[in-house]
């Protein structure tokens, strides 16, 4: 046949797990408060083929052995063949039935282990791929739709620095006109077109007062809050109406897929979920109750980029919106993020990133692949991921973990040595 | 970055589509018989780097229409770039309200004009795919989980030949003997280890009489029947209770959502579909009343072939079946097929196909690409699809299209020829 070419196969032939830690700021959540260092872990697939691919996943304990353990697994298979890649993930964890250490403590506890550990597998062999055929990941996932991809300003309640410590550059946020300063502020500095804030932290009246006020600030900005399932169904109805023309949608208002439907069918606006449907397994019950909306989806717990693809499929099928989540992360999240929100016709809201919290100078990317501006970031065009591991940066970042002594993130714990009676518990209003 | 290479970008630079013909025999059906002649259309995308890519679809001339219009909206594509292709697609047919031109005789009317126009351009880039990086098709759907795919022995109540012409080499099927004659020389031909019966041609009770004596010839291959909606939901249930434990699944043994859903609640076999969920949009109807329980994936109507890859993740995600469906067709669409079905995890029936009912001379392939053994197909192993165009072939089937004259396919009408007064109505018992 004319038209054949060889292929070179790349198969995996070594997994490098490096857990890294970056430092975050004391943000405010419905389980706790945000400690001083959050975890990552950076892997990289190396191919017989000599190429080098990227993911970046959680850094809690429990998910790096099992990210050590799959990879152990998926040695010598071909970096196209994403179903032997499940399989092998699968196989590997077919006598793990442990939970937890999935690195979102306690928010998300029902998204499927196999999915989470192969997810950045998936996007290691992704990358590989597009380097190897000098094309962008993006063009992997039926190619890019927009050159850019939006973003939302996540505001955190927030202390003004961690205890102990000096304040930090963006200092409290604890009432209405903090928040909206701290809108101001990132807005000013990142260009971003939609606000979402985080909440279940103080009672729901005074983060709808917060939220009332970023419309007045922001009158043209579509809002979001997201108080992580703290509300009853009862409390949830309530806040719906006060919001009523306010909100794009309303994000985890309670817990639970029959609480969801509860309030869905009283509350004008579409909700949302990451934390009631974070599973393949959880969309047919939600769909048979109408209890969401809308899906945020995150690639790294729902499988990867192709799965998240199917995802999205789904949702289109179902008439189900999509979103997309964010935990803190560095620039290997942003960039899979970017290419597949760049990649998906029904991501039709600006998708949610921890990206202005951290440290620009904690990362493990070489500068300059991804920058925002106008609240957006440019899909990478460089083959594969379009970012490149620094590896000094990375050293710095793993020794920071090495020597930061956290190795499971736990927002409550953290939480508790500064008020020892704190109780995560849902619904607490 | 050391891993870089320098895409080619592979844009579409010309289209060309050419109506084939390819003799059929007198095969019986709920709305009438098969023509003498059936019709394909195959197509050729070539690329301004010089690939060629395949694709094979309908070939009523509504139908090429459609096709040919789409063709003119699509140079200069990429060929990664699926959402691109749908969307010119979508817009260069946008003013089309037509119906009908589909090839499948009044038996699939409520699929997508956009997916059934889209598919072979589709197919025909995942072909150029493979061929630019010299992997088979199957490696761009996630990989191949088998090499072979099983495909099923699929029977006909049928003539023993066309009015006024010889009995044909399988001459007549008319009764449950006939009916496992014909079986078993199929069997004894290909190997094939699953039998599905088109039905709805006589009355429930002849087909049910048939279906039994198949049971009794051949004890341990899975049985279907396919009455193509002929019947009421009353009758389907009274057929499905005689079939208990007979049949691996009842395929569209009546028409519509609601009445497929009230057969599904009184028998005990799983529902199949290619004719009520035969679109992305019929799917949530569908599962909203458990209406089927396998639908029979077709890309030729759902968009191609990572079209139907959504479709296979909708159906796990919502607990169907799926196997696929085949309408009459030649070697292009086989090899798209097989490389689908290999690559498609939850593909766990032996897939329909008319292959042995064509005559072998009949292609436009080179022949020795696909061969059956054991009931299944290898999968081709060489980069794009793994079959190669018969230039003089195309020729010939294209002359027996310009000389045949059919240019709609009319399986009423034609049995009308013999039978005056046939009326395909559904549901007639």
């Amino acid at each position: 046949m004319s038209n054949e070419v060889t292929a070179e196969r790349h198969r995996i032939a070594e997994v490098r797990i490096t857990p890294i830690a970056f430092r975050d700021l004391p943000l405010l959540n419905t389980v706790g408060v945000h400690e001083p260092l959050a975890l990552r872990a950076v892997v990289e697939v190396v191919t017989d083929s000599g190429l080098v691919g990227l993911g970046e996943s959680y850094g809690d304990a429990g998910h790096l052995d099992r990210l050590r353990v799959a990879a152990q697994a998926i040695t010598g298979i071909d970096v196209w063949h994403t179903h032997a890649l499940a399989a092998a993930v699968h196989g590997a964890l077919a006598a793990d039935r442990g939970t937890g250490g999935h690195g979102m403590s306690g928010m998300v506890t029902g998204s499927s282990t196999v999915d989470r550990v192969m997810s950045p597998f998936e996007v290691a062999c992704l990358d590989i791929r597009g380097k190897s055929i000098g094309r962008p990941v993006a063009d992997l996932l039926g190619g890019a739709l927009r050159d850019r991809v939006d973003y939302s300003a996540y505001l955190f309640y927030k202390w003004a620095g961690h205890p102990g410590a000096a304040d930090d550059a963006w200092g409290a946020a604890l009432d209405p006109a903090q928040i909206v300063a701290q809108a101001q502020r990132m807005i000013d500095a990142y260009g971003f077109t939609a606000i979402k804030l985080k909440g279940g932290v103080f009672r729901p009246e005074a983060e709808v007062e917060a939220v009332l006020a970023l419309r007045d600030a922001f009158p043209d900005h579509p809002l979001r809050i997201d108080p992580n399932g703290a509300w009853t169904a009862a409390t949830a109805i309530r806040v719906g109406a006060g919001l009523d023309g306010v909100i794009e949608y309303l994000e985890d208002p309670t817990t639970g897929i029959d609480a969801m439907a509860q309030v869905a069918r009283e509350v004008s606006m579409p909700l949302a979920t990451n934390m009631c449907v974070v599973a393949f397994d959880q969309v047919k019950p939600a769909v048979a109750q109408d209890a969401v909306q809308v899906v945020l989806s995150d690639h790294h717990f729902w499988g990867g980029l192709e799965r998240s693809r199917s995802l999205a499929a789904i949702c289109d099928t179902f008439g189900l919106g999509l979103s997309m989540h964010s935990n803190s992360h560095l620039g290997i999240s942003l960039a899979a993020m970017t290419h597949l929100a760049a990649a998906t016709p029904n991501l039709t809201y600006a998708c949610d990133t921890h990206w202005p919290w951290k440290d620009p100078a904690d990362d493990v990317i070489v500068p300059g692949a991804l920058a925002f501006s106008g609240g957006s970031v440019a899909v990478p065009t460089a083959p594969g991921l379009g970012v490149e591991l620094d590896r000094d940066a990375l050293a710095r970042l793993h020794e920071q973990y090495l020597s930061g002594g956290i190795r499971e993130r736990d927002d409550t714990g953290y939480m508790r040595r500064f008020e020892p009676g704190f109780d995560p518990s849902a619904p607490r209003w």
